[in-house]
């Protein structure tokens, strides 16, 4: 497929001695870049959801470690200081091990950009296998949902599920696109239909209280999601409201498709219980834009991942290969190696 | 129970000659509030949700009738533009017929005026009764859920599901209450967390797509709304979001209970399906405080009901008791007469 077309934002670019970050608090409003040139500035940014997306998040954090090589910091305090930056997508922790591996291999500040380089071009690239893998699931002719943001701002390129929708879309396969708003964050208001304007994928945005009732109404035939980590039996850590998601399809009888690379799977993890829910500050949802708009004295429960179990998802589209109906045995199949 | 304790606030006050709203779409920043000195005004004062929630939307039109009378312009026509005013809340169709026979019986503007204030002192009443049979169903250190905002604020006081919740702490019942944001409009975050925090009652705020991971941390029993219409067969339209929650509650053996005035139950309606949903505009979703937040080509769909089945609702609590499993055959023995 012509991927230029339906892919035109890199939000993660390497300068040689920083990392360009776009900013994706800021967008659409402002398309605002900020240089990071050391790990900790790296740290900070990813912690501050400059940076965001499991896949994204990793690839930062690898250049975090290039410059800490670079500007001779301890490699050892900086791995440990971009891994504790955000704790439920396993992508970071991923990456880390594989940038922290080569270190132990005697790498130097060169051979580690090299390293962090095949990071990001291998994410690309699977991105786009997983995009036709994905798009072969799909109908002639289907309406899809999404969540959150799962597109090129999320990864090194092309994005996960918002890359199966691009193809899908490239494909003739997707009519229509739906983007849930993703509160408190508005990924899918703010970063999502970004992507698909900005791309002329057709979209139209819902509120996240509103999936129900579109699902109901026969317009879509998909949910289709990324993921911050895979559990060994399949269960998927991903943004609040992606279970909400996968209960209502499976009550509508609307399949639900997970996807994202295979480094977000942890076959360490034995389930979704055992995958730590970053709870983010109340302020995310008492506040807009610095303003207080809930009333003062106001508490909020904010957590900012949920868990599908294994049941409620249809296929998991990694790039090693689709897995339709996941559980633990098909999954140490395939990942347990 | 001591009411006042736990009702503090009157969003619809009769001065005698103009009707004063508190401005719902100011709170809870700012306590503004408008006078509408005409039907012509409350017509627009309701289209602009300055005035909302079923059962006060209801009692706002009836007094617009009775400035319609004191004006001497034509009630005909009054009714006809008050009617038109919001398309699925049946209270206003309800509280207009009835201002409507007593202009068939000669009624002049004073009669009108006794007419309309027993319509929101019934309504008051209502709310207190159905806040004692609701809580009866909930057991002791409970904790709840509810969506959009029934309080105080959308009725003539006390609120229904809201007024349950208020009732249920009193009583001991419910230790911890959450509330949805709902959006658009934000009504459970600005509105519900408003009388809330204001009456004491211990309430976190979480996003509309938190609720299935906070049903399956076994936080809450019950999940408890209003209604905007009610059919025969216990179909029941509500706020945008409401049949997510039912179906994300029956999948998780949490209870759900709606609290509505009989007024609200529409006996002409054979079921959900023949309910006409409101669509508003795509602004309320792409921009904030009139500043754009998604980018500019963007669509949105803007669904602000939906319809809850009747067999995902475990008990219909009315003025005149509650309908435990409710279905064509009980809501005809009920309402039918």
């Amino acid at each position: 497929m012509d991927y230029d077309r339906y892919d035109r934002v890199r939000a993660v670019q390497w300068q040689g001695d920083s990392l360009r970050l776009l900013d994706q608090r800021l967008l659409p409003r402002e398309e605002s870049w900020m240089d990071c040139r050391d790990a900790q500035q790296v740290t900070q940014a990813i912690r501050d959801l400059v940076v965001r997306g499991a896949p994204a998040i990793g690839i930062a954090a690898a250049w975090g470690v290039v410059l800490a090589a670079q500007q001779r910091e301890s490699l050892d305090e900086s791995l440990a200081m971009l891994r504790a930056a955000r704790p439920t997508a396993v992508n970071l922790m991923w990456a880390l091990d594989r940038m922290k591996a080569a270190i132990a291999k005697g790498a130097d500040a060169e051979a580690l950009a090299r390293e962090a380089q095949a990071i990001q071009d291998e994410d690309l690239a699977a991105n786009r296998h997983m995009g036709e893998l994905g798009a072969a699931l799909i109908a002639p002719g289907s309406g899809v949902m999404t969540h959150c943001n799962t597109g090129s701002l999320a990864t090194a390129g092309f994005g996960t599920a918002l890359g199966v929708i691009r193809a899908g879309v490239a494909g003739g396969r997707i009519g229509q696109v739906y983007a849930g708003e993703t509160r408190p964050w508005q990924q899918g208001a703010r970063l999502t239909m970004y992507e698909l304007v900005r791309d002329g994928i057709p979209a139209r945005l819902i509120a996240d209280s509103a999936a129900a009732h579109l699902m109901k109404s026969g317009a879509v035939q998909w949910v289709i999601v990324g993921a911050d980590r895979i559990a060994a039996n399949g269960d998927t850590a991903n943004k609040i409201g992606t279970y909400q998601l996968a209960i209502a399809a499976k009550y509508h009888g609307v399949t639900f498709m997970v996807v994202a690379p295979s480094s977000t799977v942890d076959m360490a993890t034995p389930d979704g219980e055992a995958i730590e829910i970053e709870l983010r500050d109340a302020t995310e949802l008492l506040s807009h834009g610095g303003q207080r708009t809930v009333v003062e004295g106001a508490e909020a429960w904010n957590p900012v991942f949920d868990v599908t179990p294994a049941e409620l998802i249809d296929a998991i589209v990694t790039e090693r290969g689709v897995i339709e109906r996941p559980g633990a045995a098909v999954m140490q199949a395939i990942f347990g190696g």
